[in-house]
C-alpha cells in the first residue's frame, strides 16, 4: 500500500493529471471512476491505482475483480487517491492507460461516412460531450481542430463516459489540409454558421457528410468556413443568437442519424 | 466608488451569489458580464456595479449606456470586483436582477404546448443550456421538478445566455400534480427513458407534447415514468448508454421543432 503522497508513482499520477504534454509524452491518458476501469479495454490499462475501500467493491464485482488481477494493481490510502484525484468526491479507482490512435484509413475506410471537425473548441466538457453523443449517432470520426483543448485532459475524458475508448479521431494538425482531403474523398462538409442556410430537406446527410463546429465565443474561423460545401444554421426562434457548441454538434449528428436510420 | 470588500452593499451580493434561499427570498437573481446586462429588461435590473474599466467599455455602446444610465449604477474597484464575482476572468459588470415568474396560464395557453419537463437536473451547467436551447426551438415553457438546481444560481444564469428572461417556467412543487395537469390539458407526456421505445416517424410531436428528462445519474424516478402516455428512448449506436441530459433534452426539443416547422 501506497501511504505517501511523495511516493514517485503518485507524483508521477499528479504529473499526468496536470501537463497535457507529459501525458502526450508518455502516450498515455488518466481515467477515474469505476465505469471507466470497466470500459477500458484490459490490454490498454498500464497501472491501477484504488484505496482500500474500492477494491472492496470491485471484489463485489467478480468480472471486474478478475480484470483488475489480470491487468494488475496497487492500494492506496483514501489520503493519497485525494492528492492524485481530479475530483472533488473521487471514487478511489484511478487508470493509467495507452492512448487510442487511429490511422486515417481507420477513420474514413466506411462507405458514408459521418464525420464532425472541431475548430478550437475549448471546453472540456463539451469536448468529451460531443465524444459520448458521436458514438450514439454511429459518428464515423471526430477530428480535432485548430486549439481544440487536449481530448485527454481528465475532465474530458470524464464526459465522454467511456466513449473516448470508442470513438476514431484524428487530431489535424493542419485544417485546412485534412478538409482538403475530405473533400477529395468525396465527403461533404458543411460549416455550421450563423450567416448560413436554416437546414431542412433539402440538406441531404445520407452520403459521406462532415459538421464543421467552430469554437464556443467566436465560431469558425472565416478562411475556415470558405472551405465548406455549405454553411448551414440550425433554426432558433427567439432573441437565441447560437446555440452551446455541444448541442448544436449533437442535434447536427442526430438529425444524420435520422436520415440514415430513421 | 466602492472601495471597500466590507461595504455592505457589496456584501449583500455575495450573499446573494452563494446562497439560493437568500436570493429567492429577496425575488432577485444576479447577473454578470456585458450581454446579460444587455439582454435584462431594463425595468428588471435593480442595482448594477462595475468597474471603471467596464464604465468606459459601456459608453463605447450608446444604446448600453443609455440603459445603464436608465437604471443607475455604483463603480467598484477591481479588487471589490474580484470579491463580489462568480468568475475567474470577470468582465466587470454585474446586476442584480428581479426574479421573472409566470403564471400556469402563461405557460399553458397556447395552442399545442410544448414543454420540457426536468426531474431533479443537478448540473447547473446543464440545466442553463437547457433554457438556451428551449428558446431556440420554440419550447412553451420548461417545468422544474424533484431536486432541480436552483435555475438562478450564478453558473445556470450564465449558461442560460441571456434566455433566462424569456423562457417561461415553472417551479413544480409537487411534479405528480403537474404532469396530472399538462395531461388534462391534452398535452402527451412522453418520458425520455432508456427501456422506452426508439423514436422514429411513428411518434408525432406536432400537438401538444412535453418531454420529461430525468436526473444526470440516475434517471427518472419510477413513480414519475409511470406517470407518463409513453416512454421513448433516443436510439444509441456503439456502446451508448446514455446521453448527457441536456444533449438528449435538446435532441427532442429540436425532434419536435423540426416536425413543427421542417
Amino acid at each position: 500500500m501506497i501511504t505517501s503522497g511523495a511516493n514517485a508513482k503518485v507524483k508521477q499520477a499528479v504529473q499526468w493529471r496536470d501537463k497535457a504534454r507529459e501525458r502526450r509524452d508518455a502516450g498515455i491518458f488518466l481515467t477515474e471512476g469505476f465505469k471507466l476501469f470497466q470500459e477500458a479495454p484490459g490490454e490498454t490499462v498500464r497501472e491501477v491505482y484504488l484505496t482500500p475501500e474500492a477494491l472492496e467493491k470491485v471484489k463485489g464485482d467478480s468480472g471486474l475483480y478478475r480484470k483488475l488481477q489480470d491487468v494488475g494493481y496497487e492500494t492506496v490510502t483514501q489520503e493519497v487517491f485525494r492528492k492524485m484525484s481530479d475530483t472533488g468526491t473521487p471514487q478511489g479507482i484511478l487508470c493509467v492507460v495507452t492512448r487510442p490512435s487511429y490511422s486515417w484509413e481507420q477513420l474514413s475506410g466506411g462507405g458514408d461516412p459521418l464525420f464532425v471537425v472541431l475548430e478550437s473548441i475549448q471546453d472540456p466538457g463539451n469536448l468529451g460531450t460531443i465524444f459520448r453523443t458521436a458514438e450514439g449517432a454511429g459518428v464515423s470520426g471526430v477530428i480535432l481542430g485548430g486549439e481544440t483543448v487536449d481530448l485527454f485532459s481528465p475532465k474530458a475524458v470524464r464526459a465522454t463516459m467511456g466513449s473516448v475508448f470508442r470513438v476514431p479521431f484524428w487530431e489535424a494538425e493542419d485544417l485546412p489540409r485534412t478538409l482538403g482531403a475530405l473533400k477529395e474523398q468525396g465527403v461533404r462538409v458543411y460549416a455550421a454558421h450563423l450567416s448560413g442556410k436554416e437546414y431542412d430537406k433539402s440538406f441531404d446527410f445520407r452520403t459521406g457528410t462532415a459538421f464543421l463546429i467552430g469554437n464556443e465565443g467566436n465560431g469558425l474561423r472565416r478562411e475556415t468556413a470558405a472551405q465548406a460545401d455549405g454553411l448551414l444554421r440550425i433554426p432558433m426562434e427567439g432573441k437565441v443568437e447560437s446555440l452551446n457548441a455541444a448541442v448544436a454538434a449533437s442535434i447536427l449528428m442526430y438529425e444524420a442519424h435520422r436520415q440514415r436510420h430513421g
